[in-house]
């Protein structure tokens, strides 16, 4: 039998998702069972509108560019499907386009709001008996995907923060006297990339207090935090959840806007931190964001991130050449030391909409900060001998 | 004659002044006729407090990560001296400690106001006729020094304002409506490194819009010119000098506190512009400050630079030994294609307390973005083999 297979990218960006594509693209090419191999335009609705480009109109040498290119190349969408029904508009319009092309296969590369638009298309085409294979290719910066052990895109988002927290420990050490940094990182209801930043601590600059969404956050105690360490050490290094909440579960900080999946958007809570120490403490402070870059800045992506993404979308399409369907590709650690993994699959019935937050073995008992547990995990994702040592400061 | 050295440094930190602390080290041990290598910490408090170190006592392990390692190590300090005068308490003390370790060579590693502090002190030395030279190593991302092509510590937040441009272009390629993206720049009252966010051009990335203090900013025209681009576009990235001013020289934005140069303390002004565009025209923004990494991310540092700055302090020794004093070493181009330059040295008196802004040849008429010469004069800085190619966007 042939196949004609079509790619598509939902959710937010990463340095390392069209890596996936790549790929995806690669493995197709080599597969003599595969015809056509088309990129859907901004996830589903390239579906919805018939917004569909044809592999064979894309130069192989831009293609070669990819694996090194952030942002979501094919275009991606943040967009919740209904509940699958036959007479609904919208599965018409998305079934319409698939027999245009006489697609059967379907991958769509994204996160966990992703993984429900996949395991609703695959329900869909249960239901109208379309033969449609569908495969999800995980990938999200934040890390909290169930059921694998880490998602493409988060140990180059993780490298990000790592390297940014020890070149921003460094700057504070210039003066006599530093400042309360205070960084402000991606997470919103779970703190894999905050915690990230302890590795810092491999080269002796991580942050001196480190809060995750897991935990209630305290502004008393944390005040109380800041004024100890600052009066030991002159300058203090804070790492911070966008997301960090108090012990009612509200969040310390939030503009107060949503997104589509009813998502509160967040950012500010460094600033507003920064703002109290200031006003209580009399210490000078610095607020930073490190904003987009943490899913971006593909100058400091991970080499075992690319490696991983590649391959899980290579195993994404062998898996579905094997007849799997409805499942997404996970990655099985099977040794950290050397590090070793594996790719397989799980029923995206099981993935889709749950979240793995960071769990609490990875976080201290006063809840200010990350232990060696996490590290042990985390870092040969960002291979250690890509971080810079630095000359100790207290040598000069 | 055997001679003692002394090296400190001076004002902001940058990625690479530790790059020319480690060219000082290393030409000190070469020559026969110094004896005694040291550091002060903190820039001139070293030297009043007497808080100096012995080269001796740094293993040379530790020194060797010297050009890597970002922040001020010896400690920096903002300072500004008093006239110097016999009488000034201040001097007295420097004096006692440049006497007791039988200092006769001075170093000091900065920008301009740095410049002005060995202006002050060369002054003073020929006033109470102690025999010392004194030399300025050049440092400072603002690129702002009179009499030198560039400056050490520009290339690299150049190439990192470049890389982040970059990144956060494509990230803006994800949605089918992409967003008014405003990243902030260091830079008071030069638009030096702001006008690097152009180099992306070369990769096809560049700001739409870049704004620099030199030129007088227009809300009206500027929210037109947003308008217009998101438009046609649906997308925009603006590059913005901290420190732009409207048309009767006024900050466009400032949080009105100054540092002990008088200077204002700057940032917020993508937030305050984010903020405009969404009252006034209704278009999703987000602001991006790059705050220090800026300054201090040396996973991104130009190679080109982290040669130039041990050049830099290797021939500040050679020329102090070659009895030069009251100078700062230069660097001036001898070509751009194939680049290449060479290291002179200018009186202090013409340095200190001058800045070199943004010559209008680099800037379009409008004032909104900058030309193809600036290019050319940047881009062998940050050496364009370094920079990724990523895939086109139209391909996809």
């Amino acid at each position: 039998m042939k196949y004609n297979a079509i790619y598509g990218q939902s959710g937010g960006p990463t340095s390392v998702i069209n890596a996936s594509m790549y790929g995806f693209i690669k493995q197709c090419l080599k597969e003599k069972d595969i015809d056509n191999i088309y990129i859907m335009h901004n996830g589903i609705n390239g579906l919805i509108n018939d917004d569909i480009k044809s592999i064979k109109d894309i130069p192989l040498s831009e293609i070669e560019h990819l694996p090194f290119t952030p942002s979501a190349l094919a275009g991606s969408l943040r967009y919740k499907l209904p509940l699958p029904s036959k007479t609904e508009d919208i599965y018409q319009k998305i079934l319409l386009t698939l027999k245009k092309y006489n697609i059967n296969m379907l991958f769509i590369n994204g996160g966990n709001d992703s993984m429900d638009t996949c395991y609703k298309l695959s329900t869909f085409f249960k239901l109208v008996s379309y033969d449609c294979r569908v495969i999800g290719i995980p990938k999200t910066i934040d890390n909290d995907l169930v059921c694998t052990d880490h998602t493409p895109g988060y140990a180059s988002a993780a490298k990000f923060v790592i390297t940014a927290i020890q070149s921003i420990y460094y700057d504070n050490l210039s003066y006599p006297h530093g400042r309360v940094n205070i960084v402000e990182i991606m997470g919103r209801d779970s703190g894999w990339l905050t915690a990230a930043s302890s590795l810092a601590n491999i080269t002796g600059c991580g942050p001196d207090l480190i809060y995750v969404p897991e935990k209630p956050f305290d502004i008393d105690v944390f005040l109380n935090d800041v004024k100890q360490i600052y009066s030991k050490k002159k300058r203090v290094l804070v790492a911070v959840s966008e997301g960090i909440k108090d012990s009612l579960g509200n969040l310390v900080f939030t503009q107060k806007t949503n997104d589509v999946f009813n998502h509160q958007q967040l950012g500010g809570v460094a600033s507003h931190l920064s703002f109290l120490i200031e006003q209580n403490l009399d210490i000078s402070t610095r607020a930073i964001e490190l904003s987009l870059l943490q899913r971006c800045y593909s100058y400091s992506a991970s080499k075992v991130d690319i490696k991983e993404a590649i391959n899980c979308g290579r195993k994404a399409v062998i898996f579905a050449l094997k007849n799997q369907s409805g499942v997404m590709v996970t990655i099985k650690r099977v040794s950290s030391s050397p590090y070793k993994v594996k790719y397989e699959t799980i029923s995206l019935e099981k993935i889709a909409n749950y979240t793995q937050n960071l769990p609490d073995i990875y976080i201290n008992k006063k809840g200010n900060n990350i232990n060696d547990n996490f590290i042990e995990y985390c870092l040969p994702l960002v291979s250690k001998d890509d971080l810079l040592i630095f000359a100790k400061k207290d040598y000069f």
